[in-house]
């Protein structure tokens, strides 16, 4: 949480972060120390024990202020930007601003910088700002603001339930649009034709603008043999047929920059025995994963239940290479269990064997075991949750239905 | 192009290029060398004079190759990482795996890191690379990447046609739209109520994810005295009034990258002789820029005859402050005329005063020339172009009509 920015500052002997960038977009580290989206970026600096500065262009300070995270906002201007790029030029007018900044601000000793910016930018402003006397520091990962990130605060739990709500109601249109389908001879059909996954997949993607969401990543809409293969984003051309397994997994951002990532596997119609006991035995490491995450477990302890489930009922995991006995899992459950979402979809912790830290309250993780048959289909089922000392508060609110008829 | 990597890394004594991230999204130069999108990103290693070499994971492996762009692509795993983890743990893993590759690769010399990391990576990343003996070097802006971009080759200035035509079809569509919409005592009706500019939003955002397009920056759609500010996106609750001037501002990126620029500015029925005139000036304005610009002019001259025409027309226009007749220009011309587009929305080449590069074959830009009167509105019209030796190449076909009736 960033009421920990302070202590890990104190832990690390660092004196100062600043996070600079020129825009927000695609940047977790910038949207999460000034609230929310800015276009143009701006540049953040927080002595250790006291309120942070923002410094951001006129045009987005109206928006600044608006995300309430930072009290103290000034503009380029105001710090005289415009000068700095008459004497400096261009390139070089930045770092003085950031010196100016660093000294009226009284930064001394080891500053912390963060931000994403081009490695050109990055690594010319770390030699500027050394010749300028400031003692620049690169932190290890996990660094301040991701261990800060890690455990989230009640208003960031409230804005992920708010974005799994959304996403919710996406996943749960698509579903009723499935369900209500005319079919033909076991086809799916769209206006007289046969319903394919680039069909389908059109249609989600007007859902998730429609409710403001975007996904820079795609969605996953994958039936049949494709649907096995973990990274496979679904065949565009293929038909959706009944009784086929399809694995639907979206993972949108919002505009405030948070995701969330919820997967369901499903058939139109009825499904035959081998994919009823796919699903059954996802939905059953699924549900004893959700009883028993809770604060002070470990991702390892979580992903080894998960394994015992799978493999009593006859399918490999990948606990087999860690023991030895294969050097890769092809068919049965070959990821892990899960990653914090927060202002990324893929962040500590991680549920998966060698963590071993223990699971804390405030961190939002995803629950998502899967069982896959090369060549045939697979099944995986997600909620994203967070982790309370009771248990998990699971954001998604959502049906798990298997046979949609 | 890209066909001048060569001769900017022979004129700045620059051995090598290194350009690396854990994505391709928001990375326009880790896009521009590899060709496209991969989700998890890679390391492109080029020598001068030499061919690149792509290192990127099993999961992108086929994407990339897909691209076209490098002929040697290997990955992380061939080249390693897993045992570089166990031996040096994550964090470090990545600076040897550099090494490594360095080293195999015979790169000595200077060598220029490019990509979009977070700055305690880059900073980190630097120093370690220095204690392996690599000269690593910062450029300063433009460097050789935002040199080699600012000139685009065939299949690129293809590409950017491609994303125009696309974006004009979703202004297209929703200009029919607004024109077909029923009319009550001058409010434009949706379904019976009264047409809200957020209304129109939605439609936007669902007609660009139907053509497969994301708008990361929102979308301009500003009517009235709202449409007079530049940088107002729009407000929501606005409500679509005949003869109300209205700015439409798009400005979409396609999955591969690249972005599109077009704005169009009218109202729906008839408009006032004010308005009118407003448009007239703009469209004189546009028309004859687009007839003036090519290879060989420089954006200060463009700027400057369009600057000509809306003082002739008797507005004022941002050359007042250049003259020192005024601090700010409020109500007239008080932007510049366009920028180049490519992987980012705003780059190289500017055509603005101070600007005296000539232009150059194959250099994309917007061309935008806007009048705006204060708590009135405003008109701006803009075409994205490709500048050729013979005039501009107008990557935009879209009519500008100024009332829709």
């Amino acid at each position: 949480m960033k009421e920990h920015l302070d202590v890990e500052m104190q832990k690390r002997k660092i004196r100062a972060i600043a996070v600079l960038g020129d825009t927000t977009l695609s940047d977790p580290n910038l949207t999460y120390v000034v609230g929310g989206n800015l276009a143009r970026g701006g540049v953040y600096v927080k002595r250790m024990n006291e309120d942070p500065l923002l410094v951001t262009s006129n045009l987005d300070l109206s928006t600044a202020r608006k995300w309430h995270r930072v009290k103290r906002i000034e503009t380029y201007t105001e710090w005289g930007l415009e000068k700095l790029v008459k004497k400096y030029g261009h390139g070089k007018a930045f770092p003085h601003l950031l010196g100016t900044i660093f000294e009226k601000e009284r930064v001394k000793g080891k500053v912390a910088l963060f931000g994403r910016n081009d490695l050109a930018y990055g690594i010319r402003l770390a030699n500027q700002l050394r010749r300028l006397g400031i003692e620049v520091v690169g932190e290890q990962s996990p660094t301040i603001l991701e261990t800060a990130r890690e455990t989230k605060n009640r208003e960031e739990i409230q804005e992920l339930r708010r974005v799994a709500d959304t996403t919710s109601k996406v996943v749960e249109s698509i579903l009723k649009i499935l369900r209500n389908m005319k079919r033909k001879r076991g086809h799916l059909q769209v206006a007289g034709k046969r319903a394919t996954v680039g069909r389908i997949k059109a249609l989600i993607s007007s859902k998730l603008a429609a409710e403001g969401l975007v996904a820079p990543e795609g969605t996953i809409f994958a039936t049949g043999p494709s649907s096995s293969e973990g990274h496979n984003m679904g065949v565009l051309s293929d038909e959706i047929k009944e009784g086929r397994l399809i694995v639907f997994d979206i993972f949108p951002q919002a505009e405030t920059g948070y995701w969330s990532d919820i997967t369901r596997s499903f058939v139109v119609g009825r499904a035959d025995a081998k994919a009823k006991r796919l699903f059954e035995t996802v939905y059953e490491a699924q549900t004893d994963s959700l009883d028993f995450l809770r604060e002070g477990v470990t991702g390892e302890a979580a992903m080894a239940r998960v394994c015992d489930i799978i493999e009593r009922r006859g399918y490999r995991t990948v606990r087999d290479i860690y023991r030895g006995k294969a050097k890769t899992v092809n068919s049965g459950f070959n990821h892990s269990l899960g990653h914090g979402v927060g202002l990324t979809i893929g962040e500590r912790p991680y549920l998966a064997f060698m963590r071993k830290d223990n699971l804390r309250s405030g961190q939002v993780v995803t629950v998502e075991p899967g069982v896959y048959l090369r060549k045939y289909g697979g099944v995986r089922i997600e909620d994203t949750v967070a982790i309370t000392s009771k248990g998990v508060d699971n954001l998604v609110y959502l049906e798990k239905e298997f046979e949609l008829t």
